[in-house]
């Protein structure tokens, strides 16, 4: 019976990490946000979102969605912010072509898994809204662009929009009240620069304690350094940023990306009350890229920080050995080296701050090893039977 | 024998902590702020330091200062540009007087000790140059009044300016190019809110990375947030301030103070590299304070840090049992408590964060209990012998 037809389409997202970050909405309803933002899809190999759209008249309850096995609430006003517009373009391609099947307005059934533990704070809802998004509109056949899909994904959650491209993103703040020209747009392809490589620190303790959402908002409303981070700081990064990428050049991405990463938490540190992300783990690994930086009299490594302690360390691949063979030789106990890494001289690890060396010993739960990534693919491997039961 | 005649002059002076904070040299030979602040002076009975000052013909080898029974360089520009300063003034007096003994060119002896351990980092060089000028002033009977002091103690440790008085003081960061008008004036005397109070976490471990004086130099060089510090944010809370020490209003008081400290570390951080001062156990106090003013439904407390991880908790009198009694049910172990702080409610105490609890309980090595308190004395005891020597 073709009324209980089960439609489905499948699909991967990256993660990505910003290098000058995203902080403050100027409308929290369209996720429209105070300042332009930069960063690097990472490899799905190492980190994706994996998501099943389907949808059937048969779905008698209604939109659901399982994300990592357990149900979410659709009801959710970014959810229901992407359904719509996903729906709304379906339905003018069904009024432009008779011999479409109506499918538009039939219950929709995603299931989503990531490929990493969510609990680690990696940026899961970038890649999960990229990948929803992605699906529903393979799902619905649309001949939708990349950076109209970000416009969409961007509703669900801000950062998403940039998980539709790989590579360099800019996600342009726009500044229509609609929103219709905050969206992202590629910098460079992930061939562009493919040695550029990410080791992602995942720093055990404690829970997050502000939301990104509710610490938003409580900066852009208390920081009084925050409208300078606005106006002036980002606005430098985003120009140095783009010609860094385009010219390859290591010492300014990396610089850019460690002072716009401090730039930020300094704004979280003057709300009021003040948010902390990064703690002294945290620490511990800026003062090691310090230290490498140093010793080695150039620049071969960058970190990073996002609204939670866990640190990304941006590197060349031509420094492999040099830098991770570095932090292997603190961190060689932990989970996720892959055979990677060989140890460096211990003379240069003897060089290190002592106190430094036990937190990170300490604190570290487990190292990902990635590198730079393309945008979503269509996939055929679904997570949902032939009859729309999930998996 | 007059020749050999010993002169001297002994004083104590406090310890000050900034409730808006000095950060930035206009001008490093003079130590020229880039802002005003705003202290409160502690009372000598918890944190002084003492110091005699003397001069005679019999000491053959030149100026000296023994600080904590060790020999400082008195070649410091700092320490020279202080001796300059009193000895033509008083080269001055003597040529006005000429009944008056000769004694600006005599080399000068200066002994000087701290009643509380200098590794604390507890503005021990405030409180030092404060005594040293106080002192030497006295030796030489200047007539000079304590804003005129406070200008020279200035070209010493900035900060020290401000311990030339007691309770509430202001360094007005003048405008001249040769420092004259950036001299520290009263706002009022410790008499006017003498149930404020504060509390000290003394906070052991990693000792300071990066020195006030090469701290203040890389914020102003490289961080982007720091102008906005200085015109902005600064000048609004000094107003704010002096109102609130006017009108004894502790929560405004307390408001200007944690956020300026906030304020004063996310410059910190914005530096490149950036600088770090708090650790996860200054963050634990934050959060502690924080909770306290909420479950109290009012403010009775205010962190505030200086250049390291100790804490400074200002509270009111009043306030002592729920304030010092929550604080000790955590630290109770810790040294300093003078049998004062009964513990409170351990219903209070068992809704604070774990983790963060454990922190202050391993992490703060001893407490100081201790209140406003006035400036600079004359004392009769001594730290030399009559014929000169160190005791």
């Amino acid at each position: 019976m073709s009324d209980v037809k089960i439609y489905q389409a499948s699909a991967t997202a990256p993660v990505n990490i910003a290098v000058v970050k995203y902080w403050g909405k100027r409308d929290q309803k369209l996720n429209l946000p105070t300042n332009s933002s930069i960063s690097v899809t990472l490899s799905q190999s190492d980190l994706r979102a994996h998501t099943t759209a389907s949808c059937s008249l048969s779905y008698s309850s209604g939109d659901t969605l399982l994300l990592n096995s357990k149900p979410e609430d659709v009801t959710n006003a970014r959810i229901q912010a992407c359904f719509r517009e996903l729906r709304t373009l379906r339905s003018h391609v069904e009024s432009c072509d008779s011999s479409l099947p109506r499918i538009s307005h039939l219950p929709l059934r995603i299931v989503s898994q990531n490929n990493f533990p969510t609990a680690a704070g990696l940026a899961s809802s970038a890649a999960g809204f990229a990948a929803l998004v992605f699906a529903i509109a393979k799902l619905y056949e649309l001949p939708t662009s990349s950076t109209d899909l970000s416009r969409i994904a961007r509703q669900g959650s801000g950062s998403a929009c940039r998980s539709l491209f790989g590579g360099f993103v800019e996600w342009q703040m726009g500044k229509l009240d609609d929103g219709s020209d905050s969206i992202a747009v590629q910098i460079a392809p992930a061939s562009h620069w493919s040695t550029l490589k990410a080791l992602i620190l995942v720093i055990s303790g404690s829970k997050k304690d502000v939301s990104s959402t509710s610490g938003m908002q409580a900066t852009t409303k208390t920081s009084e350094l925050f409208n300078r981070r606005v106006e002036t700081v980002v606005p430098a990064n985003i120009k140095m940023m783009q010609s860094a990428i385009m010219k390859k050049d290591f010492e300014t991405f990396a610089k850019v990306t460690m002072s716009d990463s401090n730039n930020f938490h300094a704004t979280c540190l003057d709300t009021y009350p003040p948010i902390f992300y990064m703690n002294d783990i945290s620490r511990a690994t800026i003062r090691l890229v310090e230290y490498l930086n140093c010793i080695l009299n150039r620049t071969v490594a960058a970190y990073t920080f996002d609204a939670g302690p866990n640190a990304v360390i941006y590197y060349q691949e031509e420094d492999e050995k040099l830098v991770v063979g570095h932090v292997k030789g603190i961190l060689g106990h932990v989970d996720g080296w892959q055979g990677r890494g060989a140890t460096v001289s211990p003379l240069i690890n003897d060089g290190f701050d002592q106190r430094a060396t036990e937190l990170l010993h300490n604190g570290v739960s487990r190292v990902i090893m990635t590198g730079i990534g393309d945008g979503p693919i269509s996939i055929v491997e679904s997570l949902i039977t032939d009859n729309g039961k999930p998996l």
